[in-house]
């Protein structure tokens, strides 16, 4: 194995030590149920956002906390759900009194805990939970992991967005519609062009010979729609947006926002190439105008290569919340 | 070649048009001479700040072209120097006035190229340009590449610093002699767990065994102080902390800022638990005070895995020039 760590079964752990090392003015983190928390703990009044999930998909989800996105998340093993008290334990610490949004992409085992917490904290009288699932990844209608789509990229633009909202003292019936109505705006897909090695296993996740890419790739490295030659980049960029183009019916004029995400292994150079690509064939051959942009490592599988592209048909108010202040260790702009 | 890209010879080119469409509102590029500049043009009566070396390395040197940081950057091909074309052309689009500060990393062809560009704009009544040149791994003396130390790390501080007192108004005298003085204040060590790809040749820069470390390895792969096994996480902090906390001659209670840097293909999870490791260590067995810390890809060599430590030696007014706020594609914050 070449990686950089100790002990593989303390990974997580000894990682979340670091994000808040290095950003101590920004986080905290509850160490036992590995929970991390905005620094200063929740806004009173504010609905509470968390999301939480598998660990490997770095800067998401603890790396999105902070303010103007999550006030929580919680962070379970690699590749695996966090367990029931974990999704307890971040709601608890962030309710600020007015309840709780909590974001899940749509994975089997994310879905089944954070159902038992949320009834967990209806026994125990614990905050008002609203939860809310993103499946926006057109590759595979069911998956090794999934009943339904996978919750890919448009996570992130939905935390982004609604962290924006719950900011500005939006209710919590009114972030969860907003939340629900911007992943049914996005869309996503994606490809891999080597696999990654799970700390624990020490193995690959799957198998790529060089020179192939899976298309439709999962970010555990599901297999996706089909394996074949990995093409030029305009080659790339055409087998990923078309599909995500068609699954939203985008017509010529639509705003939309991009998201050009890099699964963790691809240098930057390259993602900017492909969204360069990704950019002019939206402009010239769809017809669509990207208003906002985002490129780079956002919801990564640990150190694979290849990258995903996420498109949300935009509207000047997802703009205007886009483009609020966020102040996170993983997305900062604005303040 | 498992690359997203399409012409090898393009990829530098192609790359700018997407960093540049990524960021409409921050930079804008001259095409011809791959210089990115901050949008809007040099300051009237600012110092402007210019960096430019081999690309690669992303997001420096043209992802810190913005407010606080550089004026300019030019971009060589892939681990290749500028030619001195673009040296003349960077300094005179960060040209407002007040003479220009030209950061060079240690390395013969950067020196050189950058130095012809200084006599070419001296004879043609250019801009006053002042050059400092950073030389902070601490690895090796000599290298295949350089005479002297290698400049790797202290370069992005360089630049931040640097950035935030130019924007403040100082001279060009005075910005000289604190790049001067923040890159001997700084030291960096490397370590490569695995080698990259260059895109012209599809082929490893360097041969590394599965399990071996290259420790003290250069920006371009270049041979380090030893090659060893892979050890902890805990261990490799160790063997690159040290050695630079020795050649500073750090005492106990020396407030640094520390960059713990990805060289690209390691994922975030691994630079955090690297993080908290190093941190423990300046703080438990060196005695010195983390006052800042940067953790990410700041300073690559494509897809390579490992990462580099660099500690600045600071003091009250190097932090506050940190503090200020900086707004470019690879760094922000503030505003």
């Amino acid at each position: 194995m070449t990686k950089l760590l100790n002990d593989p079964a303390q990974v997580v752990g000894e990682a979340l030590a670091g994000l808040v090392a290095a950003h101590p003015g920004l986080v905290e983190v509850d160490a036992e149920h590995r929970v991390v928390t905005r620094r200063g703990g929740p806004t009173e009044g504010k609905v509470g956002v968390v999301s939480g999930g598998g660990s490997g998909h770095e800067p998401m989800h603890a790396g999105y906390v902070g303010r103007g996105m999550l006030d929580a998340a919680c962070c379970g093993e690699v590749f695996t759900s966090p367990v029931p008290d974990q999704f307890v334990a971040a709601c608890r610490a962030a309710d600020g009194g007015a309840g709780v949004l909590l974001v899940l992409k749509n994975y089997t085992g994310d879905v089944l805990n954070a159902e038992m917490a949320v009834e967990l904290l209806a026994e125990e009288g614990g905050p008002a939970v609203e939860t809310v699932v993103t499946d926006d990844d057109v590759a595979v209608e069911d998956s090794t992991w999934t009943a339904g789509r996978r919750g890919t990229g448009v996570t992130v633009l939905v935390e982004k967005i609604v962290g924006a909202a719950a900011e500005e003292g939006r209710d919590l019936a009114s972030c969860a519609a907003l939340a629900r109505e911007v992943n049914a705006r996005g869309r996503s897909m994606g490809v891999a062009t080597s696999a990654c090695t799970l700390p624990s296993t020490g193995r690959p996740s799957f198998d790529l010979p060089p020179g192939q890419m899976e298309l439709g790739v999962g970010i555990h490295g599901e297999p996706g729609r089909r394996r074949l030659p990995l093409g030029t980049a305009r080659e790339v960029a055409e087998a990923l947006v078309v599909p995500v183009v068609e699954d939203l019916g985008l017509r010529r004029g639509d705003p939309v926002v991009v998201l050009l995400n890099g699964m963790g292994g691809t240098p930057l150079l390259e993602l900017h190439l492909m969204f360069a690509e990704v950019r002019t064939l939206l402009h010239q051959t769809v017809g669509v105008t990207v208003v906002r942009s985002l490129v780079g490592n956002y919801i990564t599988s640990l150190e694979m290569a290849g990258c995903s592209v996420t498109l949300l048909r935009a509207d000047d108010e997802i703009v205007r919340l886009w483009d609020a202040p966020v102040v996170t260790p993983g997305l900062r702009w604005g303040a």
